[in-house]
């Protein structure tokens, strides 16, 4: 539907219609339900089909806007969200102005990251400030977060009052914090309130947010005293007060707390959604469990890319961004590798009279290095969930011994015995002894390492690797040659 | 609380008290409101303090049990499961011995899968029959569905008809799929129903449950036809129906979806409840999120342990398993090695020529090792993640290639100028060719090998490594010394 406006060569986004469903206008929104797993656009696992991408891939090289919009139309704006994503960035924003007003504030919530902020980027400083009045505070402050600051200085200077000052204020908290995340919309009602009278408050305040799963009960100075799942108030007779429903065991999320700890408090306690509290512990903002769950998959995600050096590991992220995190890891990589080249060279002499050597160290140094890894995976994984803590260190750190006890024994016997066969009987002694020193050598590193890094308050995950592969490798190469050359072998 | 029933010596969990809470007795149960963090037992990490769980230790081995009790009573049962995971098998027993009555079924429910078999498996039919009777149908599944078959039908047969139907129905279907997960207790009531019957009705009906964020609508067919959230009800007048405030675009997930599918659905769409159909589209029972956060989690950490070969990578699976599972790895990773060797090996001659050769090539196997692994995590995670399909795989292939071409020819320049410097120019050239190949093959691999076994309907994150790994020393090897040869270095 291309008209003439030339914001249409960016991204007109700021038409899109308020998306905010209101009970009496939900009827007119519904269309033919389309029981999503759609067969003619999804695949069985609730991807889009390639045709369909194609199908858009070709009506957008045709220019037809027309056609683009009538196959885009009957998607969900989470399967739009995707659908751009799958694109270039070129091809993106061409299929952005074609879309206009499908473009909506959901769909803008939905995308990457990396995808809105390049969107974003593209657009009209009010074209984003409408774009952030529709969003709920927290997906807003999400669309600003990343974006140059003078640029959200006149983003901010084109939005009203109010809406200006809650973003301001999720500003002002750090990053990945409770405060920056929370929603300010929620319902908050005083404890002698009887459940007829709160539903009486419910159904005539326009104002108040639909997206509430909890009503929070507080005192006259604004402290929470108790949570009513609505169910429990569906359930109950009007005359009944409230604090005679609401249970008074809550969990409450300081402000400052980071977002993997809110996450672990979601799981831990099965919550659906939880107060936040400022320094005072007056009530201040709500987090939903819809908004935990993308940081559940972050957090969780996030921990294989760091263990493997690959960054954010987005494969939205722009090229020099994805570039530069993993150069970094590769480069720190190279000193560890040098550290066991030291080893081996000082070993040269040996390597030279006995060439068999320069052909098994390899071995050693890999199985190592793999069995060094598997312990650090376990590791990392059980302090991120909270679950390998000071009182259970010594416990899982013996049982990791035990395991890699059992693993070097094994592969100690196998590699041995071919040695021994293909080589001499010596040369097999001494690739099983430097075996099973380096898988359990390994396994004291790849609990220890972690362990150490999060004492230290640093993430396990970003450079336990590094070190493990340098213990290992190192210890692998030393460890065999250093035998070979005692028992006699060479050097 | 130690009496001499024989039972105490194993765990006598039967006695847990019924700990569904009710609105009548829900201020009953309400305690001093302990505002979760509480700083007493629990660090800033939210995880009980070393302190705390040695002073349960202490009166564990003093065998003062009511000094135990008054410690862990005023836990949240979910700290409770933590405490139990914390300690070791024997101490275990002794501690769940020591604490019957709060042993309740929530407890249960938080526990670590292999915690929780274990004690069910120490405890007589009866016992876990009782346990089971006290929990929602699908905490009860989990319950039962790893243990021996045997056990189950025991089980099985001390629960009431109406309980045993529902376990059988769920462990019908197979493991992971939503009809095994779902939860059986929903609302679902007629379209034509007005906002006022429905309060009514919630309040009337005695036996429904309490766990519901949403009500599903059906025709007299049983099909699912809309949503209502709760809150949209309480803030809608009593004589309006509900076919004007419910939701008709709806996501259904069908009852044989995997839950690693389900869990992206919920993600996706943002979605707190949704309706489960059988084959025929009718409603047969609800997932909700607080039942997903634990999937999403298992599922996004699953892909760390998978790549690095960790089997469950859980600190509570038994030793026998854990070791299983990493010892084939490794032998796998041993068959890879050899592969390394023979390369090697064949450049014998080579390398007693020149044994600087020798100390050298474990660093281009090495980066190319490591670059490899980068590349493999980020395209496993966003194949898992459903962000790398059919539509983009050209072009995040061609992404990566460039991003590896980056990262070695950087690493090239570095180690091409100091070999260069410290051996031969021409080595230094070697060795700079030998890195860039290796670290772009890295990169083709690290896409190609997920992405085809996505393809062959494998998943990615199980042998990708191994495959990885096998390609990127092979060629590092064989790139480095053959060239090295072909330069007329050595050989």
């Amino acid at each position: 539907m291309a008209t003439d406006d030339p914001r249409d060569d960016e991204l007109a986004l700021a038409e899109a219609p308020d998306t905010v469903v209101r009970a009496d206008d939900r009827e007119a929104e519904a269309k033919i339900p389309d029981d999503r797993i759609d067969d003619e656009r999804m695949d069985e696992e609730n991807t889009l089909k390639p045709e369909f991408v194609a199908a858009v891939r070709n009506a957008l090289d045709a220019e037809d806007g027309e056609a683009v919009y009538d196959l885009v139309e009957p998607l969900h704006p989470a399967d739009i969200a995707d659908l751009l994503e799958l694109f270039e960035r070129e091809e993106r924003h061409r299929l952005a102005a074609s879309i206009t007003d499908l473009m909506s504030s959901e769909v803008v919530a939905e995308l990457n990251d990396y995808v809105r902020d390049d969107m974003m980027e593209s657009l009209a400083p009010e074209a984003v400030a409408s774009i952030a009045e529709q969003l709920e505070t927290d997906d807003a402050v999400q669309l600003i977060e990343d974006l140059d600051s003078s640029d959200q200085r006149a983003i901010l200077a084109e939005l009203d009052a109010e809406d200006r000052i809650a973003i301001e204020r999720a500003l002002s908290y750090p990053e990945e914090t409770a405060g920056r995340l929370m929603s300010r919309d929620f319902v908050a009602v005083p404890e002698h309130m009887t459940v007829g009278a709160l539903i009486d408050y419910l159904r005539e305040d326009g104002d108040l947010t639909d997206d509430f799963w909890e009503i929070f009960v507080v005192d006259h100075t604004h402290h929470p005293v108790g949570t009513c799942q609505l169910s429990w108030i569906l359930r109950t007779p009007r005359d009944i007060p409230l604090s005679d429903v609401m249970k008074r065991d809550q969990t409450l999320i300081p402000v400052m707390l980071d977002q993997e700890e809110v996450a672990l408090m979601f799981q831990k306690y099965g919550l659906i959604s939880a107060a936040v509290v400022d320094e005072d512990d007056r009530l201040v903002g709500q987090m939903t469990v819809d908004d935990i769950v993308h940081i559940i998959a972050e957090e969780a995600g996030e921990d294989v890319m760091l263990l493997s050096g690959a960054g954010e590991g987005d494969i939205n992220e722009p090229l020099r961004d994805a570039y530069k995190s993993r150069v970094r890891w590769l480069v720190a990589n190279l000193g560890t590798a040098l550290v066991a080249s030291f080893i081996i060279a000082a070993f040269g002499a040996a390597i030279e009279e006995l060439v068999a050597l320069a052909v098994l160290m390899p071995i050693v140094a890999s199985i190592g290095g793999n069995a060094g890894t598997q312990t650090m995976a376990v590791t990392v994984r059980a302090i991120a969930m909270n679950q390998l803590t000071r009182s259970n260190t010594g416990r899982i750190l013996l049982r990791e011994m035990k395991v890699a006890f059992l693993n070097g024994a094994t592969i100690a016997v196998l590699v041995g015995l071919a040695t021994g066969a293909i080589f001499t009987p010596t040369l097999g002694i001494v690739i099983a002894a430097a075996m099973i020193i380096n898988v359990v050598t390994a396994g004291l590193a790849g609990v220890l390492v972690p362990v150490i890094f999060d004492r230290l308050r640093q993430d396990p995950a970003v450079a336990s690797s590094v070190f493990v592969t340098m213990i290992t490798d190192s210890m692998g190469f030393f460890a065999f040659l250093g035998l070979a050359v005692s028992a006699g072998l060479a050097g």
